[in-house]
């Protein structure tokens, strides 16, 4: 059987369900899971809201919450194709973190509408994880839900991918020698992760990176900008950089790629300073293949594939978050955590090499690691 | 321990949880379950949305929605509290039916609200049921949902509730040699219970069933009527009955009361017609109590409670109809097949007895002649 045909029976009939924790086999259980059991549960929580968290299913369940604008590499193509998604997500949670992750993928039109949903279903979860909601619209319903809910919420198609991209990069520099401050990095992509992963390597050290859209460089002489891209133009691209990609990935330290397959060939990485670092993460097809990029002498190279060294995987990250945040009980995950998830992160792998600056998805610790820098800073 | 202390450490931690229909051990499973197998998936749902139902969770998935303002005896409790119960009902929905219930309890200040959230998380469900919202906003949310969705609604506190009482006034007429259309019938409550069962009983033939709300008779003479009890009033009380319930009783030979503890002595059960068919279904404590009602003379008494013969209690009901409605693939509850369930539900006992005209929530069975009725109708 073909992948495809194994990949599509293997999802008939979804691939999650839910369960009972305690014992319910006759009636008597019935009577403390339904009435008159739950009664008294309900009367404690109505007198002291706090209790929730205790008596109910909340402080360990997430609400994956999907519009279905940016599913995968597809883009819009609606919630119920998101579905399988989401689903898979839940799976992630429940296996690498102990978390209940509930699937919700929703119609909706506007920004407005997803924050109207999510400040709906705060009594029920304990954190919120928004996944594939479209640039820029996902920037404005992350920053309103922040102001508005007593949860935390978190977009992983940025932070979740920002801190896994952080992580493989700390440890390339280690493998390069180079450092930070003085490295030229190149990020092509300006949707959300694009512009996460720049705001994140920024906050680490960054001082020389610069931005490429569709267009060209996210530049002061670009009059077509949204405010997105004005803003991150605060603080990137301080040479003012113009023109084409290609152009400016000359002499480049780093190239960190999540939008166009098959964009680089071998003399674009042999235009780059040497030691080059390659973050091909376009999915499924990268940038440029692990192979032929390491052949054109390329140092480090990551690409979104589990059938190469250096997968960057977001199931590396938003475990592990969620898990510390719901854990600490605290309410917002701050720029700061999530560098220091970034960290131990890469501090998971003690000797990082060529073949080796990124931990592999199902190494045990791995979630621990990441929960423990949101939990304990 | 007392109950409420055992119930409470039941409940720590929450009831439910997610776990996964499919293997989910190692890397190879995760490129399945998660990127790339799951995008094949997403991909056929993308171009045919009806395979939402074939490869994800939906068609075996519904949604339980509160708004927590009517949640058990309590009242407008709020979500947080209503949560409990939710998750109690998720885990009979898997027990008896197989079914996944998805608790969503939500924060909401108008029936608009509850509206627009339903139609948001349509994609993801195969059906949703509305659970412990208050009447009589309760009546317009499932009409409007009704209209707007493309999949089954159904709110359980009126008709799961009206099909169990149902049920057993078919038998309790059976045992009692009564006809519902010569019965004198009384419901004492004018909620979301009490219209549904009134309804549901007339629709089955009854011809002479009052209302009565906290004041008195809903009557024609009453200037006070809400648009709900004037639909009401259209298909009850043809005698023009007025006043109190008290002084109606007389010659009653049903009396049904979802409304108010401790309501009726030996007196009031006296006063009614021979043979007298009792539901006192105000939980946790009985307009009479099972013994009392008996000892006055009463032929057949049904309450809410366990520890009594004859219980009214949603589990009969609910997950029967949703699995037969997801079965069946159908878009609409209709009350000619919610009569048939009650009717299959009854003829589930093969010969009723004064304490016997209800099974008990766990025989073996009793879902699949519910399911039946609303999958071959």
């Amino acid at each position: 059987m073909d992948i495809k045909s194994k990949a599509l029976e293997f999802h008939e009939g979804g691939k999650l369900e839910i369960s009972s924790r305690v014992k319910f086999e006759n009636q008597e259980d019935l009577g403390m899971i339904y009435t008159p059991g739950m009664a008294y549960v309900s009367d404690e929580i109505a007198k002291d809201k706090s209790l929730v968290e205790k008596y109910t299913m909340k402080s360990n369940s997430v609400a994956i919450v999907s519009d279905g604008t940016a599913i995968l590499g597809f883009g819009n193509i609606g919630p119920e194709a998101g579905l399988p998604v989401m689903e898979g997500k839940a799976l992630v949670f429940k296996k690498l973190a102990g978390i209940n992750g509930f699937p919700l993928c929703i119609k909706s039109s506007t920004p407005e509408e997803v924050v109207q949903f999510c400040k709906m279903i705060e009594p029920t979860f304990g954190a919120i994880q928004l996944e594939d909601i479209k640039a820029p619209e996902c920037f404005d319903i992350e920053k309103q839900l922040k102001e508005v809910l007593n949860i935390p919420v978190l977009h992983d198609d940025q932070h979740g991918t920002a801190v896994v991209v952080l992580a493989g990069i700390v440890n390339a520099l280690k493998v390069t020698g180079k450092k930070i401050e003085d490295c030229k990095i190149i990020v092509n992509g300006s949707g959300a992760a694009g512009i996460a992963i720049s705001k994140i390597l920024v906050d680490y050290g960054a001082t020389n990176l610069t931005v490429f859209d569709s267009k060209s460089a996210v530049s002061k002489s670009r009059q077509d900008l949204n405010k997105y891209k004005q803003e991150l133009l605060e603080i990137t691209n301080p040479n003012n950089y113009e023109g084409g990609l290609k152009e400016n990935l000359k002499d480049a330290d780093i190239f960190i790629g999540v939008s166009v397959a098959n964009l680089l060939d071998a003399e674009d990485i042999q235009n780059m300073n040497e030691k080059a670092i390659v973050f091909a993460l376009a999915n499924p097809v990268p940038e440029i293949g692990y192979n032929e990029a390491k052949e054109a002498g390329a140092a480090v190279v990551a690409t979104g594939r589990a059938d190469y060294p250096n997968q960057v995987n977001n199931v590396l990250a938003f475990p592990g978050l969620f898990k510390g945040i719901l854990e600490a009980g605290k309410k917002v995950f701050l720029q700061e955590d999530l560098i220091k998830a970034a960290e131990n992160l890469a501090g998971f792998i003690e000797e990082p090499s060529e073949d080796r600056v990124i931990p592999l998805a199902f190494e045990e610790g791995v979630t621990e690691v990441v929960a423990k820098a949101i939990r304990e800073s």
